[in-house]
């Protein structure tokens, strides 16, 4: 059996009912700041598969290449590509348009297909009997934005999704320079929608998305691609996740200043922009009901309407009764109290 | 913020991808056997929210008041009693005759409404924009069970789920006589469906499965009443939980063999009636994936064949490629050898 690939972390996040804790999740959370791993909880260094939360940075090719510039994209285009859309009009449309542009359709996905997250979506389809197409999966905009750089680029589509593909090449070489972080063969992965994904320290992440969120330690191209890259998520927040959905609440509610990426198993990566603070966590167990309490009390530390944006921490039964509620794990408040 | 209930367990399952240990579950599991504790991995007495998975017990008062008798109730209506039921059509038709047969309907029902968990059934309301009601509640059964010992013992209906109730006083009676615990007011909880839910220690559950079981050490009533309880679960299994769900795809490829409940939050427990032995587990996180993965690992140990009635622990991508597994965690296959 493969060993874990670090000591359990810090509890992060508690399920209370009638006042005893019924279930806990542990997990890991690393700050950087000011050009340095600044605090952290639990093992900031080990290797951990990041998924859909280095989408953002997954993007800068996207941009550096030219292929945004090329085929007249904008920032709604580049914030597609960041997200983990919720599948639901604007965000199909979008992609199919982003395909179009570049004289492609939806068989070009490699993503496969699953139902929208958009509940209303999801709804509409079953009652008219619709399957999802790849274009309702969450990462088409990532996929998207990957074939429009290999067409702009004069490389085969073909294959866009492997990892010997050149644009897989230059995303690795992206999240290299941004994290610090040397990815050989041993930290590649596949993820949910087939393209690698990378296992990377979440003190990495940390550091990647502070220099999203701020430019600082970056050649001047790559400050600016940055810059368009929050801006991007920051004028769209719809485009990079969905209506009512987390990542989307606190981009909308803290434009320009907080930057916020979600992905799977539990990992939440952003930064604060005015702050110059990154930050990155991942749930040992996965669940994403610790992720999201996680990333709200620390957003909240910084920025305390913030609090109101997850989802009620009061549980209730299905008759409406209160039976407990979600709290931080001690560990993580008392580690947040030194970022005020 | 309140203290955990106990020390971590070990780790019972992993998930895997690209060769790492992406996320991990720990959790306790507890065995008990002829009349004594036999194995645990991690606390099995710390006190747990065992949730649904006492229904089997919770039970007991329906058939030994009477009610069962009284009103021409018969196995399906006790498997009702004891289900968590998927809110297919046979699970909300049986749960309307049971309250029809009491002169009661939905009406009187406290559990709440959620959608039912049978996917054909929900998606079906979905397609005629269908509400959910009471009898979806994968509690009904079970409340409908608690009714009928009320009005069979011309106690009032009003406030039946109310921890003073006589009806759940009996019910926490008949907890403590199984699992030889005191259940007094620091135990009382609140389930999911408004009724009480007792904390109580994993090895207490799995020596009430083990009598629930065999019969053993139990008085001649009671031992007979385990009996049609044992047998309702084994002849109607898919009224237990649903097709497709693995309470129920255990129970009927190991019927007269293998009892066993969920309960939300990470939590199964069951027994082995040949062998005489009961277990009970809870995951730390209340992740499903891993209390199912553990289960399937425990009852494999002593019969094989069980292994496949799991979901695939392989585990793909939205494309259908392979990307890791889940597997038992090592406390776990270590505890399981000697089982064999």
């Amino acid at each position: 059996m493969p060993s874990l690939p670090c000591a359990d972390g810090p509890v992060l996040a508690t399920v209370g009912r009638s006042g005893r804790v019924e279930s806990w999740h542990r997990g890991a959370v690393a700050v950087w700041h000011d050009g340095a791993p600044w605090l952290a909880a639990g093992d900031a260094m080990a290797a951990v598969m990041c998924r859909s939360a280095t989408k953002p940075l997954q993007a800068l090719p996207f941009l550096e290449s030219g292929a945004v510039d090329r085929f007249g994209f904008g920032a709604a285009q580049i914030a597609l590509a960041c997200g983990s859309h919720a599948g639901a009009r604007p965000h199909v449309t979008g992609v199919t348009a982003m395909l179009a542009r570049t004289a492609l359709s939806a068989a070009a996905l490699a993503c496969g297909a699953h139902e929208p997250t958009d509940a209303a979506t999801a709804r509409q389809m079953v009652r008219v009997g619709a399957s999802p197409s790849p274009l309702h999966h969450n990462c088409s905009g990532k996929h998207a934005a990957m074939l429009a750089t290999a067409v702009h680029l004069a490389e085969p589509t073909e294959g866009y999704w492997r990892p010997e593909h050149p644009v897989q090449q230059r995303i690795r070489q992206a999240l290299e320079d941004m994290t610090g972080c040397t990815l050989g063969p041993d930290a590649l992965g596949i993820d949910g929608c087939s393209v690698p994904n990378w296992a990377m320290p979440l003190a990495g992440l940390a550091r990647a998305f502070a220099r999203l969120a701020t430019g600082e330690g970056l050649a001047p191209e790559r400050a600016d691609t940055c810059r368009r890259v929050r801006e991007a998520c920051w004028a769209h927040p719809d485009l990079v996740a969905g209506q009512g959905h987390l990542v989307t609440l606190i981009m909308q509610h803290l434009p320009g200043q907080v930057l916020v990426k979600s992905g799977a198993e539990g990992v939440y990566c952003g930064a604060f922009a005015d702050q110059g603070l990154g930050f990155a966590l991942k749930i040992d167990d996965g669940a994403k009901r610790a992720s999201e309490a996680a990333v709200v009390q620390l957003i909240s530390c910084l920025h305390p309407a913030a609090q109101h944006l997850g989802p009620d921490p009061r549980l209730s039964n299905w008759r409406g009764l209160p039976v407990g509620e979600m709290r931080a794990g001690e560990a993580l408040t008392s580690m947040l109290q030194r970022l005020r």
